[in-house]
């Protein structure tokens, strides 16, 4: 087990209902002015938009309106946030939507007490010092940004995607109710599936000491997200199995995931170079396609934790490592395609010929390279990319 | 699953050497005088005091010394560490031992900006409304004080154990080196096992809807300290096991084990009495003797999840439930014996006569209930005590 620090202070109100708390919860922490950030009309439609704007209303919460977020948020959206925060003196940024609306509150928390563009954070020519603290109201399971470090967002200028982790950027508080995923669609709750598997297996292969505990845990929710994502195929309004789509959610991305190990989440990289230069790919749904050839890419260098993988998250009976760990991918990848995820790039009606651009933007313009059991590099992951196209 | 509200806002500091940048935290925090807790001599002999000491020097750090907490930490140790900590206008409180020494820094915490005397917290006559921050250098992974909101105190006058919780009890900072962990003989160490199991399993056996997530995350705490707890056995010294049970501690009291269900803790009740009364006894044995007892008494009342237990904790091949509870149980109780511990409360030299005495203060003098699969009153529990004595 590797040294660690492990921190997730967010304050979860988990169960039926507890949107409608909202106001009583920002009120005891004091704020008096907030920003409600949210994407289209969906919460308009679905009356979840009515019911948090009673609850602030009754506890005398003034609310700074910025509706719009779009999926893979982008950077001017938030410098427009910004602006708007600064000019209304906004105490506290609240997120009523899914990890997009979330992170963008994220940026947007970041910027009001700083001078620069806020781009300067995922590039790393700043950290934060003094963001707005935010909380959120979580209608979509799959992101895990509701407890976790990280915020990534689109430059759509420089046809970038891009993170950066930060203290700040853990909410305060997340109140999640999973009766209000109920109406997400089948496509966007598989997208949620696959995007909370990821962010554990991410941390779950990769190159490290023995963590046994941690390992456990990560089969614990992957194994629990599966059954979840089964029943949730059949039945949409299952609350159990939606419940434990969102607990997982936060679970498998506030670190404890990842606590002992190493923590680069490799797949991750090359699905933000392939969403980030097409919009319309749902992140879920591009890690559906790269993570199956990835472990393919890689598995034969730690066939023991593929083989544990796939005997103890999918029940694997095979006294053979390789064997085992060959089938664990298998059943990943059917998995994936059971719940209705694609399985090739060419699926997303994207042309061959894309390879080299993904390659490019996946290493910065071939100025960095991926680790994982292999360093990438630019010819290796166009080897990937080529391996799921 | 039922609501739940989770918060753990301890930040972890794990690994090797991490008590040495004890002054360097407590600065960042911007405390300037602290009260320091500590138990006996050992972490003099060990030559922890000193490497603490050297960096809260470095650091600036004015310590109040408060050496001397005993294992069961009693309320007139507190009473006069509030005094000292008053007379000192100290800022925080920081606890370098284990479960008993961060319990008495909780309550010291606790009283310190209260009127009143801080039995009342136990006994529900006040709540902590202004406690001070505590931080802990963890030196017994067992009781698992360092990220819970509980507190236990014994009131030598009174003969009595209690605790209760609060947020204030949540430790600022939990500084956690598996290292100094080497040093706890072996049956100390299978008393945290035992600790560290009945936190998970209390929170396990609770009639409750079902909680798929949070069964198997508590099965991977239960599976990973069963066997770091062979391994030290053998191997004292054995770094990834101390580290697993040392975050496995954590785990098992943070509330993680318990999201979505109940929480009563009904075996800890019962063994509250038993060290209460004996107070050679430790907590770990008392569980080890009292939990198979309990379990045996109320199975039938949860054979499934009984049979759940002994399949997915201790491997138990067995299609009839009743058969695989049953196995699961004794299998249980086997491990505690194959660590060292009592087996009948015999072993513990007491008389059969204090079966009455310990019932009577279970129950608080026959005044309260206990709430498990049926509620124990005054003859229910005097008959549990009756089948281990």
């Amino acid at each position: 087990m590797r040294d660690f620090t492990y921190y997730a202070p967010t304050k979860v109100h988990f169960g039926r209902d507890k949107h409608k708390d909202v106001g009583k919860i920002i009120k005891e922490y004091g704020f008096k002015t907030i920003m409600m950030q949210y994407g289209m009309s969906s919460i308009k439609k679905s009356g979840l938009y009515d019911e948090v704007m009673t609850s602030l209303n009754e506890a005398g919460i003034k609310v700074v309106e910025m509706g719009g977020v779009e999926p893979n948020p982008n950077i001017n959206f938030v410098r427009n946030a910004i602006k708007v925060a600064r000019e209304n003196n906004v105490e506290m940024i609240l997120a009523v939507g899914g990890g997009s609306v979330i992170d963008s509150c994220k940026y947007t928390a970041a910027g009001v007490n700083y001078d620069g563009d806020v781009w300067d954070f995922p590039t790393r020519k700043a950290f934060v010092e003094n963001g707005l603290p935010i909380g959120c109201i979580l209608t979509l399971a799959a992101a895990g940004s509701e407890m976790s470090s990280s915020a990534v967002i689109t430059n759509s200028e420089l046809n970038m995607k891009r993170g950066f982790n930060s203290e700040y950027n853990r909410c305060l508080f997340a109140i999640c109710n999973p009766e209000l995923t109920y109406s997400v669609s089948k496509y966007q709750t598989a997208c949620g599936i696959v995007d909370i598997m990821a962010h554990t297996m991410e941390r779950y292969f990769i190159p490290c000491e023995p963590t046994e505990l941690t390992d456990r845990i990560a089969e614990s929710i992957l194994k629990s997200v599966i059954n979840a994502g089964k029943t949730l195929m059949a039945n949409p309004c299952d609350y159990e199995a939606r419940a434990t789509m969102m607990w997982a959610s936060s679970l498998s991305h506030n670190d404890l995931t990842g606590c002992g190990r190493e923590n680069s989440l490799p797949v991750h990289q090359l699905e933000h170079a392939l969403s980030g230069e097409y919009e319309n790919i749902a992140h879920g749904a591009g890690l559906a396609v790269l993570f199956p050839a990835w472990a393919e890419y890689v598995y034969k260098c730690d066939i023991s934790r593929f083989a544990q993988f796939a005997r103890r998250v999918w029940d694997v009976d095979e006294t053979d490592d390789t064997t085992a760990a060959e089938k664990g991918i298998k059943e990943m990848s059917d998995f994936f395609a059971e719940i209705g995820m694609p399985t090739k790039l060419r699926d997303f009606d994207i042309p061959e010929s894309c390879l080299d651009k993904l390659s490019e933007l996946c290493t910065f313009g071939r100025s960095r390279e991926i680790a994982t059991y292999v360093s990438l590099d630019f010819d290796k992951i166009k080897e990937i990319f080529k391996m799921c196209y």
